[in-house]
């Protein structure tokens, strides 16, 4: 499979992954280790709540956002994430929804003390199958320089 | 076990949890489940990354600081989170590591629109046995008001 490189990539350019089908059994199997509160791990509690039933723990929907992105095509050739900026979880995920994520290119800037790599920054989308917005953010991510950008021309 | 309202917190006001101890083997079953990358399941590959070693994934780590906030003491009558801004890892997460979670209220004010609750900024500290910080990040989270604080004096 190909990778693309820093030099690959444009702003604007988006990349898909998905779909992920969450499952009841799923959610309250996560939420019993990560986020142990009954509107995460028991039906009849969470249909009390505001949201009428079971929904995702939201470390749960961050952890399918993060499986995705290991599956994104076009692939990045990712040297590591630098962290996220504004996260939201705009709306619940919910036993069946079928979760696709979309990365789309905001920024690309070359590192100014590294040569091997460069800086972009991505909005990204965790979208259910009614196109509700599950998880939302900003990420910046180093993405590796094509290793023969800086060499000499072959003679 | 007594829960704080927005009336009993003041900017400076701290709350704790952990330590909670990683374990090899729930890094690696996480990470396949979430992060199936050779760096967070393989030990071999792991060692020859720049890491030197088996980490666990970013979606763990963000996990277990989820986990931790179910156990602050004293605790916080939150209704919900709304977000978390500039979440970064600047240190790996390694098996045999123990975090524990520090909350400081940065910023308290009451909702214009609900009179049920106010909104608090947190700063969040996830850290380990050497005080390095595994994860930080800043919270916003409704938390409710007192509930009589509103209702008429008794005569």
């Amino acid at each position: 499979m190909t990778h693309l490189y820093f030099e690959d990539m444009e702003v604007g350019d988006r990349c898909t992954a998905g779909p992920y089908l969450i499952t009841k059994s799923e959610i309250i199997q996560f939420a019993k280790q990560y986020d142990p509160v009954p509107r995460h791990i028991d039906e009849e509690a969470a249909a009390r709540t505001i949201f009428g039933g079971l929904t995702a723990c939201s470390a749960h929907t961050f952890s399918v956002f993060i499986l995705l992105t290991t599956k994104l095509q076009p692939r990045f050739h990712v040297l590591a994430g630098m962290g996220w900026d504004e996260l939201r979880l705009p709306n619940p995920v919910r036993p069946g929804d079928e979760l696709d994520l979309e990365l789309t290119v905001l920024e690309k800037r070359e590192s100014k003390s590294k040569s091997d790599r460069g800086i972009v920054r991505t909005r990204v989308l965790l979208r259910n199958q009614r196109r509700d917005t599950a998880l939302e953010c900003s990420s910046n991510i180093f993405v590796a320089r094509r290793p023969d950008v800086n060499a000499p021309p072959l003679s």
